[in-house]
């Protein structure tokens, strides 16, 4: 048996595997699927961990739910990025009438379908339309709105850089009425962390939320959503129970406590 | 330049180290000390670490000002283990007029004397009293009662182990008015999470509360509490104010926070 390693500088995750699943390349990044020990199926792109069964709910759910449940009433909703179907799957429990997603590598949605399968059936939906093609260019281009926007990019690199520009966010911002991103990890990415939400910041009113995700860097990781207004907790519990939402991860007492932060991001957040 | 690793079953944490400062063992551990290139001294007991600079107070800050914020008026605690002199340091930050803190193994504090300092004069601080005994001990004989007794032991061994136990946790209830321990990391270490909060419930009624600190074990952590009522965040907050405690992760929005648990954490709760 074998270890995987993903390093983030000066510190690590290791990661035991069973089997690599698949390996190859593609346009755009390098593509892994290994069978772990203790995490079930693990995706990696270009050498960075994008999820594990084990805790990839506690992303999805988090990047999903919060922004959904903060909608009065999300009908159609577009998904950039998000080619394993994690989000679109966590999506669908909303029972929205239609869910667009927009993936730059069709491989990754390939191997999703036929590997990963943690969409669950999502990819079939007759409400589910999937466009490979760069978010960029779809959200230029686009003359739909949607109630609620999510941004599933991968770590910054060359393709997916763009989706952390002010361009992009201002773009977004017109095309929708809730807006989020996963914004990378205040503690072990802070660069990567402060450079969205300054740039998120210059076009949209935008908060930060936390989670905890233990497979990627640090553990502690962030999103930066956009919304008109913000629930109080009752709101968002009776949106809950009336749309029987069913989680491993999220409540709605997790959704309204996740935007606490720590006082050192605080700080960081007031302060750039 | 190496790498410090830690592996917890089929994961693993690595940390790059420029040094080794410390490494000896006494009768009850090894002991070593790093110094890191991005997390400044760490301390590590058994081959676990303890604390680095970097993110120790957001362990210690979450494991004292937690029940000491839930005591209206905290002047006499007790601290089982915390060597290192971190959780003491928190401790004095409210004014108390007795610090009691009882730690088995005296090159602990030595070390953390000479080398870590994160204790910054606590150690020499008049209203503390330093006992080199075992924790399970000092409660077993103890005349005196404490406002707030806060359990800050190593991962589970040999000595540390009797401090999940029924039996120190019914002798704990008994001498203080809020008691919390330190329990280890739902995520990761499951098992032991549910002994510690299963033993604790057998005597006492206990809540459980969680942080993040990202050097330990998956970076989720938890803490089980006991206290007759909890309070407001009003209630928090004023006397966050009022006592001038300044911190670097907790403030009075993370403590309410905390108490919100993911699904799958409360149901395992719930169900054990």
């Amino acid at each position: 048996m074998e270890w995987f390693e993903e390093s983030y500088g000066n510190f690590a995750l290791k990661i035991r595997i069973k089997e690599v699943l698949v390996d190859l390349r593609t346009d755009y990044q390098r593509i892994q699927v290994f069978q772990t020990c203790d995490f079930g199926k693990m995706l990696v792109l270009d050498g960075k961990i994008q999820l594990t069964e084990k805790d990839e709910a506690f992303y999805h759910e988090m990047l999903v739910h919060v922004p959904m449940f903060e909608h009065r009433n999300p009908e159609k909703v577009l998904i950039i990025g998000g080619g394993d179907g994690g989000s679109l799957r966590e999506v669908l429990k909303h029972g929205v009438e239609d869910a667009v997603l927009v993936e730059i590598d069709e491989e990754v949605v390939n191997i999703s379908k036929k590997i990963l399968k943690i969409d669950e059936g999502a990819f079939q939906d007759d409400r589910v339309s999937i466009h490979i093609e760069d978010g960029i260019e779809f959200v230029r281009e686009s003359k739909e709105r949607f109630d609620v926007l999510i941004v599933d990019g991968t770590d910054p690199n060359q393709y997916s850089r763009s989706l952390m520009s002010r361009e992009f966010y201002e773009r977004c911002k017109k095309i929708c009425d809730v807006f989020v991103t996963q914004s990378q990890s205040p503690f072990a990415q802070k660069e990567y962390f402060m450079q969205i939400l300054k740039n998120a910041r210059e076009v949209m009113e935008a908060r930060v939320y936390t989670g905890f995700v233990p497979t990627y860097p640090s553990g502690f990781w962030s999103y930066v959503i956009s919304s008109q207004i913000f629930s109080s907790l009752d709101v968002i519990r009776e949106r809950f129970e009336k749309r029987g939402v069913k989680t491993r991860y999220y409540n709605p007492e997790i959704h309204v406590a996740s935007f606490s932060l720590p006082e050192w991001l605080k700080k960081e957040i007031v302060s750039y």
